[in-house]
């Protein structure tokens, strides 16, 4: 298997055991979509229960899209990470039943720190928000009995 | 009912409203405490449904916290107002039964745009999270049925 | 004149218009390179006045170099706007003599309100910081004697 | 002599000692003021040199003064720190000869990153900007003679 490949699986196996834990990416139901080392893909509908006082729906909602896409990408390489700090702007309302998909990009990785953008679009592919996530490599590894990767 | 008196109640009504209007606040079962003109605290509990792959509070459920006071009091003065961009630094994790408390207090409040900063902490008051939000108003009041204030 | 080659002068009057009047950048050495419509290019040395007492160059600085690319990029379609906010990564330092490249892109622009993200690398093409800007249109154009643009 | 004028001994010591070696502070005309543990005042006249096109105060150069008090306060506990992201949101212009203020205030500080926030006013005290600093400590003291302090 070539290094590609394996980082690939790696990237992969990472993703099926962080969802498997994740309850409340299922609670939103957030679907993971493809996983690559550095980047993630994320889906959500946006319900009822997701909207607040002007009908729309809640950034916080929004935002946990954009996260749950960021923390994909940033533990994708299997290195544990967690999130230092985040922005998020908003640029158009999301409303009932809009589905709504996160593609998390890595911007930059050093040892430690991790910069990650994430983009959020309706079915319209139209922007409803850019969301940018700081993270930070913490110890140990996302699967517990895999080497970590040298790189 | 002097004019403080008068500021005061608006904000109440406004917060009133909104919180029955409020689906997602009342999902991730997010009170509202006391709102003021331009500030309003929040509390929530974390549950199971909350934790991530790490079982700490995700980001978002965090996030949505300090989203829901920003929200209150940047609407506490009849005008209606949405969130453009918000920060968030994560400086502690969350755990289960955490019992999170959000301040928003009214940094600036220009014309159209304002900034609230809101700090998340915990039952032991340890701080969690500090939040920016930058608000912009829209046309239209909170409330309906009254004028909005002049100031 | 095709409406593209249309808008490409236009960026380049406004960079050229810009230029004249700039004396922060030109005090601080800041070349504008490309400027196409939403994007623009500036360069800048570090010289031994930009270093602090880390002998590294003053992250005041940097944010300058970034501040003028996100400038000359959002009024590049003469639309008078101007920064409301600004957010900076500082990744790798500056140091003396160092030639420092900021590619500023245009990834949002409403009616009013624009996202702009600049890249400042070195000249081993390293990146430096990252640097996002949100803009505001302002009412007026950048060039008095020419019609806004409609779109 | 007692452990808070110990320390409030270190914060001036290391401000003068970071004065003296500040050549981008000096050639903007930055003078740092009242310097405690954990806090920092600066004040900038600004000049033609800093004005850009629009014949306002340059982003880059309201930037610098926060940033420098931020550094001084950052640095006040004899750890050196860098930064390591910073936002600012711009309020008011700021015009030629206008006497500007940043004070930075310690939000936080962890054994690692710190949280700090400025605000720059003008001579009228109306909010200029408001600014926030993430610092990261990196080894070694900022005086090189002293021992660290413990906390």
């Amino acid at each position: 298997m070539s290094e590609h490949m394996q980082m690939q699986q790696v990237a992969e196996d990472c993703a099926q055991h962080m969802v498997a834990q994740d309850a409340a990416s299922k609670a939103l139901g957030i679907a993971i979509g493809v996983v690559k080392p550095g980047s993630a893909t994320a889906t959500m509908t946006v319900t009822a229960a997701m909207l607040n006082g002007f009908k729309t729906c809640h950034g916080g909602m929004i935002f946990s899209l954009a996260d749950s896409a960021f923390a994909f990408a940033c533990n994708s390489q299997n290195h544990a990470a967690v999130a230092a700090g985040c922005t998020i702007d908003f640029l158009r309302p999301a409303l009932l039943d809009d589905q709504l998909s996160a593609i998390a990009t890595q911007t930059y990785q050093g040892k430690r720190s991790g910069i990650y953008h994430v983009e959020i679009t309706n079915q319209n592919a139209q922007l409803v928000a850019l969301f940018k996530g700081n993270s930070a490599r913490v110890n140990g590894s996302v699967l517990p009995d895999l080497l970590t990767p040298k790189a």
